[in-house]
């Protein structure tokens, strides 16, 4: 039988696109996200929740789920609940390797994914699709596994440790694991292509792998597909990911009732805007938009300067009268994301709203604290080594 | 770009219904072999080409070859010639498994396939596609994989040997072969879900885990799924199979040009029929339609007196004077599967339709032919240990 979460979500033409291939705003403030959590029927990360979770875990929450950065979720209290049990649960999160370097935009779940499991101390296996770019564009298997590796040594540098946390490449892995191939089977039994082409928007002249795929994105959500870490138990799983992910998990929680496997739990992240504005997110594809890992002082600096979208006036003087706008100011964005002082991003904003701070003067601090962030990466990346990889990749029992 | 054997193959109402999942013949005569070979776009084994074989081989055509049994080919003169030159290619058969015990008419394609290996001493690998049953059937991931492994020993006890031979099921062998399953998305990119349709007559309420299948039956006829038997080098591959199959490798024929991989070669076999009549297969879901490879001696004389349809006359004087029909007799069209002598089987055609041989008479002759054939071939079963079993799914390589 379908579920309501199997059911196609109907979307208007004034909507916001967000599906796991296309994320476009219709406003020049970026996308509506309460009008997402309603499209998609998950819940709204409210004062409540952010409370509940400091409680439970004696420890502050994170700058993302104070300003809304992580603004959705499904199902979060059961996790809170099992630790407060004392009870296992593990985190899934992953990413569709590209050719081009990652961009700081890429960063955003994994710096949540890894603060998640400092304070949680759960185990996390981390999916690179180096599959799905093979269906999806012009890209040979080859070519798909090495970014997959390369990619992985970038996510490594954002400061996971071997001792609880697995990378797999699925070109690579499902051929290793059993288990994981069986439960393949066990989702593609419980999905039909009518429903695919509801949550998913495939159409007949797609090929038969990007029918299926969908169920190689669901199956690292249920326990069992990891028998080297988890046995045969059923262990509770939270999937931190960016919202146009969210397709994969209706699906995955869907399934998951139907197979008696826990429902996965949810926390959904809104995306980084690209530098010319919030109706785009951050995007490789375009370096003009995009502030990459291994991009220079200069050119951190340079790109914020030139590219940076301004909410300031057109004249100093006009800017001083008036003030800026923050809801549409990209060097502004990025400090909510990177500046970690409540404090101080406080009065930034007030003073840029008065017309106190320039725009010159914002773009300067924003260059000022996104550059040691990325040098601080650019560190940790230069240590990740193929023998670090490969601790990483391997197929281990981990600890839980 | 869709080549001719990826267009769907228009069937009408009048047609015999021939396809992975059905097989009826609309006439009592049986299925019209000769009208299937048009419709398929295959080729006829003809009197020509089996005498290039026994030419090339040195070696006397088995007579399956010789009365029809096997029918049709594609490409089987590229092997012929691949034999002459002294140049490697393999065979690939296989099995949805089931849980009934196997009947004579399973056996047929691998008795053929075992005399091939013998002929051309090549290797052999034979894929029991149990995640094609959890997907089509209401059978569990667990249950579907014990069913391989007992439908693997009915298979070993044809008399293969695991020097030559490696079996696999694909809910365990996928997940121990990266390989398999890149080969796997390579064949998924190459095919749509319209193209599928066509094909397999999918339809949009069939499961996503049926449309993606046919790759999963492609991918052991390209060579570089058993990197452990053939390295990374692209071996020519020979499949000796119902024509029921014919639409799996229609498709992997197309999609090998796409892939710059060797197109497989094709032998089919016409269908042993149901005790009932011709316009059936023997089904092992009717035990009184088949004859099943663990009966007694009791139970498969007395099917064939109770069931075997009779091409003979109602009264013993009309027989004597009318003659029997051996195009719709089953004991005599048993007796072409099993009777290896041709000048012997002649004779029984001559004196049955002459009205010479009664029907009961012909009987006991079909009996006398089939009891050995089972006990023999039980005798052999009784040796095929778990131990035994172990060597032919030993991922590992063999004589090439």
């Amino acid at each position: 039988m379908v579920e309501q979460q199997m059911e196609n979500l109907s979307v208007n033409d004034d909507d916001d696109v967000v599906d796991p291939w296309n994320v476009t705003g219709k406003s020049e403030t970026g996308i509506d996200y309460d009008k997402l959590i309603k499209r998609f029927g998950s819940q709204k990360i409210d004062e409540s929740l952010i409370q509940r979770f400091e409680t439970v875990t004696g420890k502050r929450a994170h700058h993302f789920l104070r300003r809304g950065i992580f603004f959705s979720h499904r199902d979060f209290h059961n996790i809170l609940s099992l630790y407060e049990k004392g009870e296992k649960f593990y985190l899934y999160t992953g990413r569709g390797p590209s050719s081009e370097s990652m961009h700081i935009g890429h960063m955003i779940p994994f710096v949540f994914t890894k603060w998640l499991q400092d304070v949680f101390n759960v185990p996390l296996v981390i999916q690179l699709t180096d599959d799905e770019k093979v269906l999806w564009r012009d890209i040979k298997v080859e070519d798909a596994r090495q970014m997959a590796f390369n990619n992985a040594k970038d996510i490594i540098a954002v400061g996971f440790d071997p001792k609880n946390t697995f990378i797999f490449n699925d070109l690579d892995f499902i051929g290793k694991c059993p288990e994981f191939y069986q439960n393949m089977i066990r989702i593609q039994k419980c999905v039909t292509f009518n429903q695919a082409k509801g949550i998913f928007g495939f159409g007949d002249s797609d090929v038969i792998g990007k029918v299926s795929f969908p169920a190689v994105e669901a199956a690292p959500s249920f326990s069992t597909s990891f028998p080297f870490i988890f046995g045969k138990k059923a262990v509770p799983c939270l999937v931190p990911c960016a919202i146009d992910q969210d397709p994969y998990f209706r699906m995955s929680r869907d399934v998951a009732a139907r197979l008696k496997f826990p429902k996965p739990s949810l926390l959904h992240s809104t995306f980084l805007p690209a530098l010319q504005g919030a109706q785009h997110k951050m995007s490789a594809s375009d370096p003009n938009a995009s502030i990459f890992l291994n991009d220079t002082v200069k050119q951190i600096k340079n790109k914020i300067n030139k590219y940076a979208f301004s909410g300031g006036q057109a004249t100093v003087e006009e800017h001083r009268e008036k003030g800026g706008n923050t809801s549409v100011d990209i060097s502004y964005k990025y400090l909510t994301f990177f500046l970690e002082d409540d404090d101080r991003l406080n009065e930034i904003k007030k003073q840029y709203e008065s017309g106190e701070l320039l725009t010159g003067e914002l773009k300067k601090i924003a260059i000022e604290t996104i550059t040691p962030f990325v040098q601080a990466y650019q560190a940790r990346r230069a240590a990740v080594t193929d023998d670090v990889l490969k601790q990483f990749f391997e197929i281990r029992p981990i600890e839980f």
